[in-house]
């Protein structure tokens, strides 16, 4: 159970995305970024209700549980919402690991690196 | 300039999101989330060319330089693919503040928080 700040839940606007927003999933101890996810209405309510992170699944168009299957919950401290009220930011504690492949973040590989350095 | 991984680059997936992927950016230093924006492959490309972060905006529908005008510009030290290939993380190091509204982060409202604490 969070405590919610209701005036700032009703600005969010879902209907940008057609129902849904993507969320950023911080680790709230290390501070690195686990990943990105969506969330529509329910999905959101699911995680204030309950304080553990709900998604909305795009491709199996569902509402999951992280960790439901896999014990990998992530409990959520605090939720921002940014300045265009279309983007939400989970800082959770993570159990286990947050990706799918095992990796402790679904951000393990590098792309681009600057090169003076 | 950026050293780029050019195979890992082809991966990635911009029909998902009808040629747009979103991007994390994080504060290399702080590791603060600064904002979630788009890319399409032109922005990517730019960023990846110059350095600087560049992104694709929905509103206005085209190609901007983070801090053209007001001069708060990100200078990208890393770039991070997700394992789904659709998201990015940007590390930069951040001029001035990142969100508009002249906070530092475009996260800067509190939507809920952890009772128990």
């Amino acid at each position: 159970m969070l405590k919610v700040d209701r005036s700032l839940l009703n600005k969010i606007d879902f209907e940008k995305g057609n129902g849904l927003i993507p969320v950023v999933t911080q680790d709230v101890n290390t501070k690195k970024v686990l990943m990105v996810a969506y969330v529509n209405k329910e999905a959101l309510e699911k995680t204030l209700e309950t304080g553990f992170a709900h998604y909305y699944s795009r491709s199996r168009k569902e509402l999951w549980k992280k960790g439901e299957t896999s014990g990998h919950v992530q409990k959520v401290v605090n939720v921002y919402i940014d300045c265009d009220e279309d983007t939400l930011l989970y800082e959770v504690e993570q159990t286990g690991v947050a990706c799918h492949t095992g990796e402790y973040s679904c951000f393990f590989r590098k792309l681009a690196e600057r090169e003076d350095e």
